[in-house]
């Protein structure tokens, strides 16, 4: 290992245990913040509990599923064990082990963090904009140092003791392949819970939102926790191993493995968390400031550190390249263009959401029609970007020589992710924000407390929209060198067979084409078994709620001191989701299986492609009309079209609730099934190699 | 010119001929049907002159949009007049007027047959099963011989004259161009009407269906002839030539242009239009017989017709192949595979609608989501059929040398068209006797007469699932070919402008891959432009039908001799149809351009393969949902989870809305916007070669 390597190993565990101290120190800075609403702890207590409930059952049955993927890794991968080296086929499995731990403990930091900073932030809000601001962005800002901090060492351990990148991609499954479940089982979780609070509190009874009547509504805020919080944990922290590992196999195939491509990976990863840690140092908000104004604020000063400090060290370190420098910063700022042109889409400030508010005037039927409509457009622009950027990486980096234009790409995606810690503590702070509100309603704060509330959760939503565009940004170009990789680690086999190596894939190949078709019908049917296991689970929460609300004598009325039976309802959503997690997953995996079988590494890199590019279209369609669909509720709310209650609240209702899963549940797993199908063939490559049938 | 060649040729105007005057005998027969009811005759004649005031409208827009595509056509292509021959301009410009022409009698004679049949057909409807049912199958066979002859008569007749195959591209853009837009505008036109009849009839009244005091009534029936009959005569025609026209370009470059395997095209069209004669001529149905089982029976008699003249034809001619037979064979098999898993989705027999209908139970928002959700399922089986077929097609003929695997492909698409007369008169049959049941119900022929109309016209839809499954196959297969097509066109350019000719298109290619994520986001757009065309047109629909209920005194109440103002409503679907149909369409023409000007060559590949793939995908799932929709609201209204009037029944009202434009404006356009758009990069090759900045 050469000098500079072993000092951006040095760097990478001196600045994760910064990371993880600034961490401590804001946790404990949270918890000293004072409680004192008993009803708060109590509810609190009740969502911590049912979080965890769900969190230790969910574990239990991915457990399980690791550990059977993890025999067959130990006897299958890199190569088969009576075939290859049995070192490296344990050093995958530790590997893919670590990937799966590692992923689990991102989505328990989401739960500890945010149940630790909902009732503060609640409480905090009595006393103003400001508190409750700080006790929001800390919280976020500890899960966000977390998750990329683990990310950062996980990497850089891996690669280090192993000396291999390809081993790399069994961790990067293991982190993916978790991501994939968790976020699926969290995601019908949550939207079990949250559309049958809605249809049965909002829309028949016409109670408010977290009123403490709705048996599901503690079901929906440990909803909240479980999907959205640790959901994003996992994904964000798979997302971030991706990119880099993608970028690391690329890095060490370049030309005998210069040393200092993988250096680069290493210290762009290190100047990304610094940049994140004085981002949140620097971040500061006045006694009644502007809470939007002090989220993007510190968004751009990260960006900007991240620009100035990755230029310094390409004019200092021997071997960094401008051009490479020149693809990630094309990739940041292809990111923050996407963002905008989402916000386009999804602010309600702007024509297309009040468009969508108003067509629901007509009924339901136009709200769902013109939001697929304007769903379907706002794919349009981010997929342009996605194109663009990947078009500009390549022109600036093919002139460094053979490999290195996908590995300009793939540091696009590097680039892209560089401010993840900024996309983390933003989101969580959003989902803080979510339940802080719910909890100053359900402990009674007032009206004025709500109102503060809210303003800081909108706050959240405004800002999520343009960090989002960062994540399905760098999913893009990050499994475009995925497929690099794949190329690559298809090639090894193809060499190591006897065979002849592939130098593409050519699209009027009957083989490449088959797998695209294939591949692209993937994410759909991924999508559509996640909608249906929201809708079959909700279907019976609905019918349990109608159930004690005909039953428990003097519930609908609010009677003192009767209540419902709220851990019926955490159960029916917890059993659901344990139920509907794994076959959706699972399809996406083995369907690759079948492909690569069938047509060998020619009709997977079709496969890849196809998924790539209809996955990337849906999940854009998805999240933007669900987030449009969402706004236009909100706004009517607001008093616009007649407000609540009118026949367009009630359609925009029924819009929001088909909005529901598509945005939370199926749009942002599309990214992770992407990766985990992208990583599944590239392990498999030599298996495809031997074993295909037409290939 | 060969002598087999000229046999050919000699026996297509022939069978034309006999096509033609089977046609005029079976018109003739229709036509003498008596008609007796003065409200049916009244009805019939003010959709017969709403039919073609609109027609006429269309027409003088899309001739005006011809005449400058001419004018364009005229001065650059094939190439520019300057550098080229001025004779292919000249020709290149007539074959295109041609095409347009003859898409716009194909449109007229599906509105002539359709106005003709649908009074006639209700009135014997009294009469029993039989009358009705030969009425309608008669009917909509003039349509299917007269438009399967059209195009077998243009093809010759431009090869014929001109002996150049690219010339017929011309000929296929000027029949898919000016379907493409007839489509958006019949589709709009129908859904504008459609919906708001319904949601203020059916919803909000609580009137039937074919209420003539609804102020939309008459647009409706009107709205299913331009949109549903004339659409369907473009479309099929333009599918028809494009299928033909890609397989005589790709036979006329292989090895030096062996007469045969153009032959051998003409020989399968010939075929398939004399099958579909013996198909009708041996049609047979009891006085009180199935209709479902006459019309399947009638598609089955052709196949197996069409197998075994072709295979004689393959034993007699030289240079016939068996693997082209082959090739086309699988074409057909795979077609009746689609068709089937097709049904399976769309079927109320079978369980998904049953599903669907009883999620409506929880209210519009599961209706939407499981809809939604076996939407994207159900495109998986033909997205396998389709790339199983491509890949057995291409394997089968690839032995016969450089070439033959894609002109195996297109052969393939040519076998799925064969039987396109039959798809063509189940079709309009369905069709036909729809608008019979309405003119039953108009004209007051009793409940007896209504029920006989409604047993025919869901036989038309039962076998509609079957047909739709050759067309969407076809689309499929038809553009696989001419993206072979576009290469070897890009390549004559390349070869002519001194460059390097192109081998393939390497989805590792950034400018392949650029193409490809900018191509897969044009069918969203289109789709959504469409929509949100209905969507914007049917709101202003439905105001004008509250004003007249508000303002005409006693036609809510069904005051005798109070009659709606049918023509205000006619007139706004008429106007809005025609301001929507040329944007969505331009738009994906452009989009073309701009990325062969950008990325040249290899990007329009990719371009078109991203194309192709989403077009598919969101095609399919756009026809199955909505046709879902509409059978589980059937479903629902044949008693089943609480029946009409239930809330069952008014959630999947809402979902059948959503579907309405799904089902009959986007998705079928969808396929003709992936024709236009690859002949648009066939006919422009010699510019992008020429002017692309990164190709």
């Amino acid at each position: 290992m050469d000098h500079q390597l072993s000092l951006f190993y040095g760097l990478s565990f001196l600045t994760v245990v910064l990371a993880f101290a600034f961490a401590a120190y804001l946790y404990l800075w949270v918890k000293k913040q004072k409680t004192v609403n008993k009803r708060i702890e109590e509810v609190s207590l009740l969502i911590k509990q049912g979080a965890n409930t769900f969190m230790r059952r969910e574990y239990m049955v991915l457990g399980k599923f690791a550990l059977v993927a993890a025999v067959i890794i130990l006897i299958l991968l890199p190569s088969p064990i009576w075939t290859g080296n049995v070192i490296d086929n344990i050093s995958m499995t530790i590997a893919y082990l670590a990937g799966t731990v590692l992923s689990a403990i991102a989505g328990k930091i989401g739960i500890l963090v945010a149940t630790l900073s909902n009732g503060r932030s609640a409480e905090a809000a009595k006393e103003g904009i400001k508190p409750a601001f700080l006790i929001g962005f800390r919280g976020g800002a500890v899960m966000g140092l977390l998750v990329v901090g683990c990310s950062l060492f996980g990497v850089a351990a891996v690669l280090m003791l192993t000396g291999n990148a390809s081993i790399l991609l069994g961790f990067s499954f293991g982190a993916s392949s978790l991501a994939l479940f968790a976020k699926a089982g969290g995601g019908i979780f949550t939207k079990t819970a949250d559309i049958s609070a809605d249809l049965t509190g909002k829309v028949e009874l016409g109670i408010p939102e977290d009123d403490p009547r709705n048996p599901a509504v503690i079901a929906d805020n440990v909803g909240d926790n479980v999907g959205d919080v640790a959901g994003m944990g996992a994904d964000l922290f798979d997302s971030n191993v991706a990119a880099m590992a993608s970028a690391l196999v690329i890095a060490q195939s370049l030309s005998g493995g210069e040393y200092s491509n993988i250096s680069m990976v290493f210290c762009y990863a290190i100047l990304g968390l610094l940049s994140s840690i004085i981002g949140i140092a620097t971040a500061r908000i006045g006694k009644n400031g502007n809470p939007t104004r002090a989220l993007n604020s510190s968004t751009y000063v990260t960006t900007g550190v991240f620009l100035v400090l990755t230029a310094l060290a390409t004019a200092v370190f021997e071997g960094f390249s401008w051009r490479i420098w020149g693809a990630s910063t094309v990739g940041l700022l292809v990111g923050v263009i996407i963002g905008i042109t989402t916000d386009y889409f999804t602010d309600d400030s702007k024509p297309i959401v009040r468009k969508v508010a108003h067509a629901s005037c007509s009924g339901p039927a136009f709200t769902v029609l013109s939001g697929v409509s304007y769903g379907f457009i706002s794919a349009l622009p981010a997929m342009v970007g996605i194109a663009v950027s990947a078009l500009i990486a390549y022109q600036i980096c093919a002139p460094m020589g053979e490999g290195y234009a996908i590995f300009g790409i793939s540091m696009a995606a590097v680039g892209m992710l560089s401010i993840v810690g900024i996309i983390i503590y933003n989101d969580a702070y959003g989902l803080i924000l979510d339940n802080a509100r719910g909890l100053a309603e359900m402990g009674g704060l007032g009206e004025e407390t709500i109102r503060t509330a809210d303003e800081l959760d909108s706050a959240g939503n405004t800002v999520k929209a343009v960090t989002k565009g960062f994540s399905i940004g760098a999913a893009g170009l990050t499994v475009i060198s995925l497929l690099g990789a794949f190329m690559s680690e298809a090639n090894v086999a193809l060499v190591n067979a006897g065979k002849e190596a592939i130098s593409g894939f050519d699209i009027m190949s009957p083989t490449v084409f088959f797998g695209t078709l294939i591949g692209a019908a993937i994410p759909a049917v991924f999508s559509a078994m996640l909608i249906l296991g929201v809708d079959k689970n909700a279907q019976r929460m609905v019918a349990e709620i109608h159930r004690q609300f005909n039953t428990i004598a003097g519930l609908k009325e609010g009677k003192e001191g009767v209540k419902p039976d709220y851990d019926k309802c955490i159960d029916i959503a917890t059993s659901g989701a344990l139920k509907e997690l794994i076959p959706a997953g699972l399809m996406s995996i083995i369907a690759t299986v079948i492909v690569g079988i069938i047509g060998g590494p020619l009709a997977i890199g079709g496969f890849l492609l196809g998924n790539i590019v209809s996955g990337l279209l849906l999940a854009l369609f998805m999240s933007n009309a669900g987030g449009l669909w969402d706004n236009a509720k909100k706004y009517i709310e607001s008093g616009e079209e007649g407000g609540k209650g009118s026949e367009a609240h009630k359609a925009a209702v029924i819009g929001d609730t088909v909005g529901d899963p598509f945005k939370d549940t199926a749009g942002p797993s599309i990214n992770t099934q992407i990766t985990v199908v992208s990583l599944v063939a590239s392990l498999l490559s030599t298996l495809f190699v031997a074993f295909s049938i037409f290939g």
